[in-house]
């Protein structure tokens, strides 16, 4: 089993309720829903250019041997979704299997860039630029500094074979400037949104040059693809987005993404992104938020058990932990622990775990829980298409276009009069 | 001018809320309020221990010279507080001024602890153990296999030098292990919670260690109370408080604590501890959540201009940054970002600032602004003791008690359960 799903904690559904969300699955998958033109990563997983797949390993390969960092410069999918995965599986101090990926273009902040320009001072590194349009404010800024390090330090040779572009297929300032420079280019295909295109060569480059495994990534998505897009009742992705909406309904504003590893947050920040900017629109949608236990039960433990009644738990569990550890027992016993000792650390995780449980569901807050057997490459690529199958099917059921995100030009309209652009002065 | 607040985009106050704020303060500072005989906090500033101080600043010393790691073993107030502050003041890519800070049992993840092990096995380190009881499971469990390791490594004079540890001053498990073996101790006082002890030993130890220089840091708290315990119309603690609790009132049950800058999240981590514990309870409280911009208005900017109107910003704003960057200009101008040549990049970062306000505003999220010159010790210690001043009267305003946190029960009762541990058997 790929992915083990207890809805049971989290309310009931009838039969009315399934007929709505296979109808909305169907909606989806068949093309027919709002947006429908940004469906491509529904057959992604089967459907991906097989020649370019091979470049992106190839080049994964050169930034391996000709790197101590890769730098990622990208921003909102052309960043969590690498991150994710990255940080899903990498070790948390230091990766030995290949480069170290830093980020760049994801903020504004001068203190940050300042201070990765003296880190990569005295390192080699490859850049992967990613930006569908090449114009998006803070990745381009990113860039044009990035660009005058790299003239610093390379020649223009060592640049070509340093800069790797990820970008629209035919047009926009980054296609340009690779064709003129003669820089390696992938593609940010046309019927992908940022939110759900970590398979495609956006996340696919950056996590093959990291080390990690692209083909059972691949695999896990092709297997979960196969499972979640079946007009079936039972299937757990329409299953999540039926519970959700439902939720919702009885006044469940707020989802708490929960994971019991702290190397899964970053999972929780695409979640946030998937579902937030699918969903918030039209004064719709749930507000997603995540937490890392047992660590912030000591901190929104509290509210979680006793504060206002407007939240639900969606619990994500690792079965097996990469590495693990036994509780020592002691003489004396000071801290009361002996009757640990001999246990994995694991097992009181997952203990822990279960009685947390128990005390949410018992304090009003609805819980649904998922398990995969091992944070490994092909487990989170079932887990990420899974939620981007349960997102779509949600969005759906919401009424609301899953693929669109309309409010973010407000935002970009009024920055740019801000910053005196060309034609948005007042 | 310590902090820039402006509340004018968050409505409006009238006389009666300020007399109730005003009250609020007054029933806080003067011990009358619910959980009085926690309000150490409002005067360590001032009535902090000078030879523990000194002491605190010898041992951080020693720390200094001996490790190239110091491990900080804490959950919750004992972890966040200092991770806050350290995020903030240090450099994003190592730290030249002291040894490098990493934290243990604030997780019960095997893989992190396990991982942990390996790379500390060929450095030298320091352990400070923070606990008031010393039988929290997380640190507890965790301090129990690193005593291990430091067994391995180091010999029983050697493990003597290197175990500072911060509990009770005369009871519990840590105390007595501390007193049989000879180890250093620090107090975690009777009369400051968790969440409000930064400026006790449980902050001021690893802060120090980490080369900080926690006597600006201490300035900066005096003259913050100075500021924010006067109970004067003006008085910005206040007016946040006051605003909180209306906006509630109004139905904006979710707070974004936002900021900037990328190292300046774990205020926000602080902060959801803080507002959560002390006011998530009784079925009232406002969700606190943290984002980090311009970076998330690329995954929840969609949502919070467009999604259900139950939100409102709480935005942190530095003025100066730590380094900055010029907009490069580029010959062909393909990116179209020419207009922002010769630009610092925290102009543009500030601009955006501006522009973000706006667009938010206009989309319906009320807007509490917050800005500090610099992030330095003495800006980031008046800070936390500004959030800290204002959580207190905030809670008081709504009616509960700032300082206990009797929901956190519930999850350890039936976690114990199922650790099976003696007397919680069912």
């Amino acid at each position: 089993m790929q992915l083990i799903t207890d809805f049971s904690r989290a309310g009931n559904l009838n039969e009315t309720d399934w007929e709505n969300g296979l109808h909305a699955l169907e909606t989806l998958v068949s093309g027919q829903g709002k947006g429908s033109e940004f469906t491509g990563w529904i057959r992604l997983p089967f459907s991906y250019d097989t020649q370019e797949y091979e470049r992106i390993k190839q080049a994964a390969q050169t930034i391996r041997e000709q790197s101590e960092v890769l730098l990622c410069v990208g921003i909102g999918g052309s960043y969590l979704g690498t991150k994710a995965v990255l940080d899903s599986l990498l070790p948390y101090f230091g990766n030995p299997a290949g480069p170290e990926i830093l980020y760049a273009g994801q903020t504004l902040s001068s203190s940050y860039l300042r201070e990765l320009k003296d880190y990569l001072a005295d390192k080699d590194y490859s850049v992967n630029v990613i930006s569908k349009s090449g114009t998006t404010t803070e990745p381009a800024l990113a860039y044009r500094v990035i660009a005058e390090w790299m003239q610093e330090k390379y020649t223009e040779e060592e640049i070509r074979t340093r800069t790797f572009i990820t970008t629209d297929k035919e047009k926009g300032a980054l296609k340009t400037l690779a064709d003129e420079k003669g820089y390696e280019t992938f593609v940010v295909p046309d019927d992908i949104g940022g939110r759900y295109s970590f398979l495609s060569a956006v996340g696919l480059l950056p996590i093959a040059a990291a080390g990690v495994d692209i083909d059972a990534l691949l695999r896990g998505a092709q297997d979960a693809s196969a499972l979640y897009t079946t007009k079936e009742e039972g299937n757990a992705a329409v299953e999540y987005a039926l519970h959700r909406n439902r939720l919702l309904q009885e006044g469940k504003d707020i989802e708490l993404f929960v994971a019991y590893e702290p190397n899964l947050m970053t999972i929780g920040e695409w979640f946030k992104q998937l579902f937030g900017e699918s969903e918030g629109k039209e004064g719709k949608g749930i507000f997603p938020a995540s937490l890392q236990f047992t660590t912030d039960l000591h901190s929104m433990g509290q509210m979680i058990q006793e504060g206002q009644r407007n939240l639900f738990e969606t619990v994500l569990f690792v079965e097996e932990p990469v590495g693990d550890l036994t509780v020592p027992k002691t003489e004396e016993d000071l801290d009361g622990l002996n009757y640990l000792a001999g246990a994995s650390l694991h097992e009181v995780n997952e203990k822990a775990r279960r009685g947390v449980l128990k005390a949410h569901v018992a304090g009003g807050v609805p819980n649904i829980f998922l398990q995969i057997a091992k944070a490994d490459a092909y487990h989170i690529g079932a887990l990420l298409y899974f939620f981007m199958i349960a997102c779509g099917v949600s969005a759906t059921l919401l009424g609301v276009n899953p693929f669109n995100q309309p409010g973010v030009e407000a935002y970009k309209v009024s920055m740019f009069r801000e910053l005196g652009k060309p034609g948005f002065t007042e």
